[in-house]
């Protein structure tokens, strides 16, 4: 019976984990974005310093849930829980990655003129990170309807990077002064619908390890 | 003993459907990269019709090593080979998308004269299915020197992708009227360096699970 208490305290260690990695990805886009709006390198700089630590954390927390599956023969619902902890972990991981991407962008607009976008980057970023914060909400509540109502908030974001993709293409043929401003506009856009993927992947996670049924590729579309 | 012999068979049989998924994997790349070099749209329908069988492939993979984490007490090796099993299928799984969403891009272009590019997709495609493919033998031989080797391979891949941003932004700006076609070469430039990025994850995984040491963010660089 302790051992069983015990292997409990574990498994929350292991999520409480988890949401300081999910600040530390959430904190990473939003310090990218506001690069991007301020074009203020030095927050760039903050992105880059902060991925090795966002790097070391994943490591840590799969070795954590690597342990519980060793030690202990856990039951269906706990395997299922340490399983969505992996899984969710590697997508926080890349949730950061693109951070990084993004802050390389911004990096590279630098060297340009500051000129008005037919895009609404910060607003397609607040909806992305919204994903991801619900998806971890969902996750802590274990709740797997809100984890539902993540997966239709990817259609929103899909819309708007190909709204994106669309205007950016025209501005590009009418002004091909803007080409390297575009361009990079772009990537980042494609960017932040690739942080929606991850934020669409830990909800299904969620209902995964909530439901025991496995619905990747039927309620969410590609 | 017999329920071990049992489950070593279980193991392998694991293995085998995750070798299935890889070859599904890797002809969708293939058939996107014949639809791109060729233009034929009914190569890009074969694409789109081979996602779902992909989906349920992994889906299936994911159940076997559900049920041997839940049936048996692994030993640390075999935890760490179906661990491995749980995150190759997955980025297997990303990599068919990738072949749709350049097999996407490939029907869009079909709008747009076909025209020269400075790019070359195909050679880009067939070093990135080479990253796949020795990532997976890496993984039948238990091989963690050749999965480094697919680590370096990735140097390669991003420097071919970064020139393909470079030269195409150039195009565009000195010939705005390909704007569409190089937009969309662009785009399946990035999609084949994604490519390259998860054959990068399968081969860490190999590491990971023959030498018991995570190799993750260590040997190779983003």
């Amino acid at each position: 019976m302790a051992g069983r208490i015990k292997f409990q305290q574990s498994l929350d260690d292991l999520k409480q984990r988890l949401l300081v990695m999910a600040g530390m990805a959430e904190q990473a886009i939003t310090r990218s974005i506001d690069a991007y709006r301020t074009r203020d390198l030095s927050i760039c700089e903050q992105v880059f310093r902060s991925e090795p630590a966002i790097n070391r954390l994943e490591r840590e927390i799969d070795q954590m849930a690597l342990d519980l599956l060793a030690m202990e023969q856990p039951m269906a619902i706990d395997l299922r829980f340490i399983l969505s902890v992996i899984r969710i972990n590697a997508d926080l991981e890349r949730v950061g990655d693109q951070a990084v991407n993004i802050a390389v962008r911004v990096r590279e607009m630098g060297a340009f003129a500051n000129t008005d976008l037919p895009v609404d980057i910060p607003r397609l970023a607040s909806l992305a990170s919204a994903m991801v914060r619900k998806a971890l909400e969902a996750f802590v509540e274990a709740d797997a309807e809100s984890a539902e109502a993540v997966l239709k908030m990817d259609d929103q974001v899909d819309e708007m990077n190909d709204a994106a993709f669309g205007a950016l293409s025209s501005l590009i043929k009418e002004r091909p002064e803007l080409t390297p401003q575009s361009l990079n506009a772009l990537i980042i856009s494609r960017n932040l619908e690739r942080v929606g993927d991850h934020a669409t992947n830990i909800a299904e996670d969620v209902i995964f390890w909530v439901r025991g049924a496995d619905v990747r590729h039927s309620m969410s579309k590609k």
